[in-house]
């Protein structure tokens, strides 16, 4: 829907240098349109492109992309970046296969720098960045944009640590919404809230007020809007004693992040000051679009849904809610039981669990490392710390796990949500990588329930049941297709199907519903397999393994990374065991790009209809016409 | 040798609490000389031993440990609380085989109450067991003490923004030595110095030095040091505005960390405060040691010395030196070769680069997650970052490599030192993970040379001849041996030894030495055995995989984890490419306790004795008589 006339003149981002101040201002609310129509039909991060459109806007008039450099960190918020980039018309393939990325990539576009996706990487990235052009003898800028919730992320601080003494000619804008995904949390959160209150802020706050209605969509009025108070000066902001001046940056701010004329002002002042420069900008998440104002958390990350009424277009139960009403059962009958999230309340499930159980639950804000670490603690100490973290953000813990609980032998539970194939957001947030990296160390031990009743009784399991660091992993969404015959018994491996085939499909968590699916399908041609499903994968049971060298013939099918992977793991040591069958391994062959699940499962041949013709088109099996019965 | 009096009547830290400052003062010299006296036998950790003895003492008086907790950073500075916790008479064992651990082991003492050996780790794990502490309604105390040094790991600020806002008991102290490994880098860095000049601490300062003479190993003067300062009082020193009030915590300091009547007020100061306190305490590294004062950075980790000359008793060529001198050579052919290390210029034998190439040379502080983004900014950039950094240490970095550097394909280089068995620092310290976590990641390669001219070569082609990620890695120490007509060819592979043998020997690194002497012991023995060294590890070279298939037996020694490393995926391989023989893996079942790496070697069965052995003992080889020639 191209309602918009400024939009048409923006080719490039050297065009919104021909632009007036009002034309700019016009110009936001129209993207903010675009933003809000894309992400209603195609799902993506709503909240934070809201917020960022103005700020957007001022960094590419004042800058010169791609020769200056954007480092958007965890980069969900550059949409608005995107349109503005050459992207305009793509971007109602966003997130869609073959469509543009929701985050920057370098393979895009010549104006995405650096590739982000997990959080609190960008002064790092910026900071190489700009050494880079330092040694180049150009005299480019770098310009890392970061919100307060990832500067709770420990790599930002590092970051920032290195980046202020460094010299360099680096600003950062610190994008402050008082948000992480869920509410802020910590001290710095706490010290951030205490600087918007400073005079100089709130005088323009109040001025915007007066100035500007928000509607579910509208414009503002934009005049008076130009002017830059004095108070913005780099000589007397730049050396206030806050936090960040101790990390060795001028600091300047805080400005309101939806003053398009203020943020120019503030970017030209740091273009010339050749040091590090941290800008302070304060945002409101979901800015201009009322349900995401009023409810930012709900409308971080998205699926599609109804602009008029803000109601996304379905909802169905999901893994983390039947996580989350589980554990809050769980702890009313023990007391040591406590959930840490990072900053993922609302995504893992545990909103209940954090109002019932407030004593016993933990926020720790965009900290991985933190999250682990801290658990080992309470472990140490006698409690039973579940944290309940996406796959991809727990790769972020690897020497957390290693070094600080499994060595230790500390008893702490894993809950890792969306394990496996993630769809849209595509390469940067696969959880496909979880099981071989928590394969390589010693004291682990991972469950893979395949449905809602599996899980609860992995969690319980892993909960009570087991030593050193136990993990459940459960994929994205809800719970998929089931046979009505199939009962789950909760041992380490289940057997479904005719133990007298002379296949076997080995498998674990949600591939499950493929490969019965796929048993379906070859039933009705004639060909009887048997199913291995493995509940618990690491370590890979022994009797698992014993089972499978009764078959002649041996698939394995992984939704997740062959390199380390189980199918590796259970092929080795099925050789081992003296097997003399035919052994195929499906599995991921390290990335995958964004598309629905659906599809990524075809593309890596681990959907059902894949399954089906990997099997039949095996000399070994579907030539047969006999169904295949084991020889006697 | 027992030459003191004080110490014998200190058999737990309660006796601490029946003596006077003066005997304080006294006993930490006796500590001094029981540490120097060991590490010059053992090696060790001395100078942040050195530099804590007066804090330990005031530690131990003020709390009451085992109930209260004190959680010790990295944990290398843990003797002195070690001698004072009972372990006076084993702390000539320290670090030995079946000897006390030189850090903190909960396993061996109930006054150990977490394990460290990883930097910056303390806070998290003392917020959770404060936590756990009030869950339990306990009244405890839980103090964690940190290096200015493991400050600058962003685990640390991840730890210190949720205590400090967290209200809880819980005390962090901050021992401020102005060093890391190296001399501290960062903003933080700075700024500790700018607090260190104030007023108070100088004054306190200058009467120390008036007081006290340092000898070699000498006593102080020790009277007229039980006065404190009034200035150290909670109500004036907790209020002011510095990074560690901003981060919510009441601070205390600076002090002199060896007064300990000083530190006693401090301490029993921040036990009555009930919230979250940070105390600075400014210490020396080395102190009481000539040499090791003048000389903290070399008197970090060493091995056994001299006392009188603090000379090491041997120094030979390592890896190290070999990496060092290597990036200089290439440093000088190409421009856009950087080198990055965290706080272990030294350790990594980048010294003479970092004088050398001052301006393309990054010592990014104890901050491994930010070394790696960092780099892939740079590689975005054009150059061609090359991070130095111990195998043990690139754990920390899991998420970074997969998420900055491998998927987005940047060209990064990974210089993994201390790659296998570290020996005496035991299991936190091992380099045995890397090759199987890395082979979990898309775009890495990894080159494992065996000599110094191996090292040489994987260098040039992992920084001008691979894509995406090129690891190197290298083991402690220097060369091992070689025979005599063994030439490298620096293929992805090589053979060695007689290909008509039935059976072969697959190995990688280090380990090639150890079945080198296996195979001429084996030969000696009339069975003769071919060897193939892989040079590259990740990914498997398939060529390799093809010739092992040609041989009857084939076995594989890996110094490294069996979990999802190389020796299971070769074995995977070969299996899959249709191999009927016999394949046996040797490799490192999950943790290495400390040891001489000889004898950790000899225990996980990868010495060539052990090599020899088993090889003898298989039916399939040892038992024939003809030496083994394939069946024809």
């Amino acid at each position: 829907m191209k309602t918009s006339c400024l939009l048409d003149k923006v080719n490039s981002p050297s065009d919104l240098k021909k632009m007036t101040d009002e034309e700019l201002v016009m110009l936001a609310w129209e993207i903010r349109r675009q933003i809000v129509d894309t992400v209603a039909k195609n799902g993506g991060h709503l909240a934070s492109n809201l917020g960022v459109v103005e700020l957007t806007i001022a960094i590419h008039s004042v800058f010169d992309c791609p020769d200056d450099k954007i480092i958007w960190d965890v980069g969900h918020q550059s949409y608005a970046h995107k349109i503005l980039t050459g992207r305009r018309d793509a971007i109602g393939t966003i997130r869609k296969e073959n469509g543009i990325s929701g985050f920057p990539k370098r393979s895009e576009s010549k104006y995405d720098c650096f590739d982000t996706g997990h959080s609190s990487t960008s002064v790092s990235a910026a900071l190489g960045i700009a050494c880079a052009e330092d040694m180049k003898k150009s005299d480019a800028y770098t310009v890392a944009v970061i919100g307060d919730g990832a500067l709770s992320g420990g790599l930002a601080y590092e970051g920032l640590n290195n980046a202020g003494r460094s010299g360099r000619n680096l600003i950062v804008i610190l994008n402050d919404n008082k948000m992480s995904i869920s509410q802020n949390v910590g001290s710095m959160a706490k010290y951030l809230s205490k600087m918007r209150i400073q005079p100089g802020y709130l005088e323009a706050k109040t001025k915007m007020h007066r100035l500007e209605k928000v509607p579910v969509i509208g414009r503002p009025v934009t005049s008076g809007m130009k002017h830059v108070k004095d108070w913005m000066r780099d000589d007397f902001f730049g050396q206030r004693g806050n936090i960040f001046t101790q990390l060795g940056f001028a600091y300047y701010g805080p400005y309101d992040g939806h003053d398009i004329a203020q943020l120019r002002t503030a970017l030209n002042a740091a273009r010339h000051k050749h040091s590090p420069v941290l800008i302070h900008v304060c945002t409101k998440k979901g800015k201009g679009y009322g349900y995401a104002e009023k409810n930012p958390k709900n409308f971080h990350g998205v699926s599609a849904f109804n602009i008029e009424t803000g109601e996304p277009k379905t909802t169905s139960q999901g893994f983390s809610d039947v996580f989350g009403k589980s554990m809050c059962t769980l702890a009313a009958k023990d007391k040591r039981i406590c959930a840490i999230t990072a900053a993922m309340s609302i995504g893992t499930g545990l909103s209940t669990f954090s109002k019932k159980y407030r004593d016993r639950f933990y926020d720790v804000g965009i900290a991985e490392e933190h999250a682990v670490t801290f658990a080992a603690g309470l472990a140490s100490d006698g409690m039973i710390p579940v944290f309940a973290v996406y796959s991809t953000f727990l790769q972020r813990s690897y020497d957390q796990i290693l070094h600080d609980a499994a060595l230790q032998k500390l008893h702490i539970v894993l809950a890792i949500d969306r394990a496996g194939i993630v769809g849209e957001d595509g390469e940067t947030h696969q959880g496909i990588y979880d099981v071989a990296f928590l394969n390589t160390m010693p004291n682990v031990t991972v469950y893979a329930p395949s449905s809602f009743s599996e899980l609860e009784a992995a969690l319980i399991k892993a909960i009570s049941n087991t030593e050193g660091v136990a993990a459940v992993r459960y994929p994205r969404g809800g719970q998929q297709y089931l046979p009505a015959d199939y009962h789950p018994d909760n041992q380490p491996y289940t057997i479904y199907g005719d133990e007298q085939a002379d296949t076997l499909i080995v498998t674990y968590g949600r591939e499950f519903s493929q490969v019965c699916l796929a048993k379906e399908g070859l039933s009705k041609q004639g060909i009887e397999v048997c199913i291995l499903k493995l509940n618990t994968i690491v370590p890979i049971p022994a009797g698992a393994v014993l089972k499978a060298g009764s078959f002649e013939n041996v698939y394995f099918f992984e939704e997740g990374i062959r390199n380390g992977g189980a199918g590796e793991k259970f092929g080795f040591e099925l050789y081992q065991s003296g097997f003399k069958g035919k052994y195929s391994l499906t599995a991921i062959n390290g990335i995958v790009t964004q598309a629905r699940t659906d599809s990524a499962l075809h593309k890596t041949g681990l959907d059902s209809e894949m399954i089906e013709k990997k099997i039949i088109n095996d000399p070994c099996v579907g030539g047969r016409i006999n169904g295949g019965k084991k020889k006697t």
